[in-house]
């Protein structure tokens, strides 16, 4: 999803090495993430915080999140499944929106938001998730391929269900309004300032490559 | 290295599955681990050996550990390198060697081991790493194929350097030996019962399948 005109790792430098560096770079999240209990003055507070963002990490990125979705995306791809909208959107929240979520949530740990707060971030993330999921569906169909880097029509041309597949261009260009004035307007709620958030979120979402 | 008969997930499920798997499972060791900070009733103690627990696992399991080794072994193997005892000694340490004295390590650590306890027990498994790979390799070249559940005589076909082909069988056995033999002499320095981890030990090197 996130590959733009470069030639992946594995065909550079074969398969094996491209999982072995998938492999790697999901081990060293945790090594890089575990290092912050060194950094902190160990305070009962901060352990706690950083407890619960490393238990985030992990469950977001695996078998109930990134990971699981991926597994549906290859089992529904290689068995050519044709996917009800709800197992379309199963897919896109574990595969695409599970990390942001992470991401966003643990920010929000990290900082010390409260439990009600960290809630309406994992829901304003997977709006997130699901709007830049179904943009970048968008842009396969509509596109610039030198501004992209990428051939469009590919998922066309994989039969690959898409949002824009199953619903069309406009509906789902609505979709993409829809998710992500969802996200801002929780977003309002927040009596913090908001800005950069906002102004990131547009960006993931209203882009074109 | 430790398939034994029974046909390989990749061969059964396709390589996409085979590769989400071992990225599940080993994002899943983080999963199980973390939860044991919500099994403890937190006091700061029990915090710190889980956390210097984490640590072990995730730099043991990485880049300076197996997944270091097994890219060194991978490269090697693509390039059909003749190695050094130097370059095949680290790919064994690491690759086999750093998750054997990770699961010792967090044992000393989760039980309140000293430090010179726990360096100790990663000397101790370090030995029994490249004893259980060397014992492998002893059994590619003597093993019973029934017994073993897979063709000996790979390792020779596909001309991978081990210990075997560098030193011969006995000058191999006599290395299995000794460092077995190292590796319970230190265990008797513990002043604990270590009588169930020297039967394990034991069972890991001198086993023939």
């Amino acid at each position: 999803m996130l590959r733009r005109g470069k030639p992946t790792t594995h065909v550079i430098y074969g398969e094996a090495m491209g999982v072995l560096c998938g492999d790697a770079l999901l081990n060293y999240a945790f090594e890089t993430a575990l290092l912050s209990f060194e950094k902190t003055s160990d305070t009962k507070t901060l352990s706690k915080r950083i407890t619960a963002a490393l238990s985030v990490l992990a469950k977001k990125a695996g078998i109930y999140g990134m990971i699981g979705g991926q597994v549906c995306d290859v089992e529904a791809e290689k068995k050519g499944l044709s996917l009800s909208e709800e197992q379309l959107s199963f897919i896109i929240d574990n595969k695409t929106g599970a990390l942001i979520e992470s991401a966003m949530m643990i920010g929000g740990i990290l900082a010390g938001a409260s439990e009600s707060e960290i809630k309406d971030l994992e829901i304003i993330a997977k709006s997130v998730g699901k709007a830049f999921q179904i943009q970048d569906d968008i842009l396969d169909v509509i596109g610039d391929e030198a501004t992209l880097g990428k051939p469009i029509g590919s998922d066309e041309k994989n039969e690959k269900p898409t949002y824009v597949v199953l619903h069309g261009l406009e509906a789902s260009k609505e979709m993409v309004k829809t998710l992500s004035d969802e996200a801002n307007e929780k977003l309002h709620g927040f009596s913090k300032d908001t800005a950069f958030l906002e102004e990131l979120i547009n960006s993931l979402i209203y882009r074109n490559k």
